[in-house]
């Protein structure tokens, strides 16, 4: 079982295709069938199979006079040519991180996650109510592509380390992979930054090449055996604090569809937004439990010390981000500003709430 | 503005029918039209707009083969005999809070919001992934309804209140309105219950006949003027910590839909269940600025004595509820243990991630 999950943990972020039987649907007379390429494996929890139900749920929704034929990372295209091959139109549509885009605009950062940013609650608020779907309509129009919001991890987990990190000097030469922006934090308060193919990671941490890692949170950490070579799980994942999942159509794909078909693919994306991190947040609490209560697993919060130099660095890559190109910096400006005033409405709300929750009153069962 | 905001309150939850020129759409030939009522105003913040996309949505969807004809409260049918209307196939389709079925059983009460419960992602974990809306359909057959989420309003404010809360002997003899299991509750720690329609709301405070009363939060407590008339605005509102909006459709005209039509009403509720839960977030981020900036609103969180007290007294009153009938307490089951187990979650994800954001550190914009 984890070793099955295990290959498919590796294929889904490795360069190598493993082209699986396709299955070929009949496709009803005067049908419209449109490629979707995805970054992950087939089943890969969460995300191969949000890519899945988005899918089944265009089938049905248009009674198949529209259907998406669904293709695993590297089975059509290489997995990290899915942004160019819909952008030229060799496949219709893709469903991925934004993040992985950044070296074509540090922008599509904000549309994915970005370090001490927004939760997954927080990017729905800005992208369907605070200006955020312009913002990224414009930037992927520049790529001939029409972008969704289609899912969320939910808040990820800090990651697996073999030292435990007491106060900050701890983090000091620290080898730690994490991609992105959140590297280039770590970088900042002294840790060493590995760049790593996900497929290395298990054996990486055994031989002590890294001394810790990121992943996702319980659910997919616990499917890759992360609790079997590391000693403590650390949080919170300031790096990630709410993955968003973008689905992008190709343009001229999405401008020759019906009205219908549109409406169909934005619900279809919208429901799978709700849905997707909906789902992480069910199996991370039943993974969380096998985690603590059968692996024995150690949790630890990061020192405040550690957080308040993170957040410091985090706020200056960040904005190193946002102020890369034009396009950077009016999302850069729309994402603060939504955040300023989501911190203060969230310390009344949701916060304050599960703060309150934790008071020790007695909730009898 | 205001006025009319208020008098849109008024009518929002009063018994009187305002029934205004409806639309009447052309019918395509050979298109369904069902009727969806709801139990507030057209353009009711959040409410009457949610219930307006989603009726929208379908239409676009369907490419106007399954038309929503929208009726606000009281047009179609009297507001509080909504349940009873769809149950009986008078209309279609209802837009609603569970908890106003109480009466019927307190296992609505479940799929709304109770007192300490959880929030709005919690919910969708739990009713999509944690076997919840398998327990709904359940509980809604035996009223002949299929009932679908399709909406939240986020955590609520704990209310506006004229007199501070410092400590929970304050609480004793403080007439609040606050219905439902809420009011329970409050009365459990010795605040006196007052029953009074919305409408009324406003006069009560002015007169003393009242000294508190919730609503919603920020946009729609804004609306309503309740800034004019309280000194205080409470939080968290631990008594509706994530309320969820139901659509609800006759079963009869659910088995007998197209499985198309099906997935189309599936699909545009779950989007608005995302959409509208993120439209709430944003306008409250706004409307608290104003109530704070430009009204000068007094914020206080309620003492944490208070919040023990009541979470003891909510334990008490959800438990009783959850045991008050044989659905009931398999529902009651249910939601606690995912409760239960999403606390343990929450600590290392949103909340830890909402807490560490406060932290001193610079984040600058």
């Amino acid at each position: 079982m984890k070793r099955r999950q295990l290959v498919k943990g590796i294929s889904a972020f490795g360069a190598a295709a493993a082209s699986g039987t396709l299955p070929n649907p009949a496709i009803a007379k005067g049908a419209r069938e449109l490629s979707l390429v995805t970054t992950w494996p087939r089943d890969f929890s969460g995300l191969g199979t949000g890519a899945a139900r988005f899918a089944r749920r265009v089938t049905e929704m248009s009674a198949g006079s529209l259907r998406i034929k669904l293709f695993a990372g590297g089975e059509l295209v290489p997995t990290f040519r899915t942004f160019e091959a819909v952008s030229a139109g060799q496949a219709d549509l893709y469903h991925a991180f934004e993040y992985y885009w950044q070296a074509k605009s540090k922008a599509f950062n904000f549309f994915a996650s970005v370090p001490f940013g927004m939760t997954a609650t927080e990017m729905s608020a800005w992208i369907n109510h605070g200006g955020g779907q312009e913002l990224w309509d414009t930037l992927s129009a520049g790529y001939n592509l029409k972008p969704l919001m289609a899912g969320n991890t939910g808040v990820q987990m800090g990651g697996w380390y073999n030292k435990e990190i007491k106060r900050l000097a701890d983090m000091r030469g620290l080898k730690v992979r994490m991609p992105g922006l959140g590297g280039e934090v770590l970088r900042r308060i002294g840790a060493k930054g590995v760049a790593l193919p996900a497929g290395q990671i298990l054996s990486a941490m055994k031989s002590g090449k890294i001394d810790g890692t990121e992943w996702f949170g319980p659910w997919n950490d616990l499917a890759l055996g992360l609790h079997e070579v590391a000693d403590y799980y650390y949080y919170p994942g300031f790096h990630e604090p709410g993955t968003t999942i973008a689905i992008a159509v190709n343009l001229d794909v999405w401008k020759g569809l019906s009205g219908e078909h549109r409406a169909i693919l934005r619900s279809a994306a919208a429901t799978e937004n709700d849905v997707t991190f909906g789902e992480f947040n069910a199996r991370n609490n039943q993974a969380l439990e096998t985690l603590t209560k059968r692996h024995g697993v150690k949790l630890r919060r990061f020192p405040s010390s550690v957080l308040n130099a993170v957040g410091t660095a985090a706020g200056q890559v960040v904005r190193a981000a946002g102020r890369s190109d034009a396009v950077s910096s009016k999302v850069y400006d729309s994402f603060i500003a939504f955040r300023h005033r989501s911190i203060a409405w969230s310390k009344l709300s949701d916060q304050a709430f599960w703060n309150a929750r934790l008071l020790p009153f007695k909730y009898k069962r």
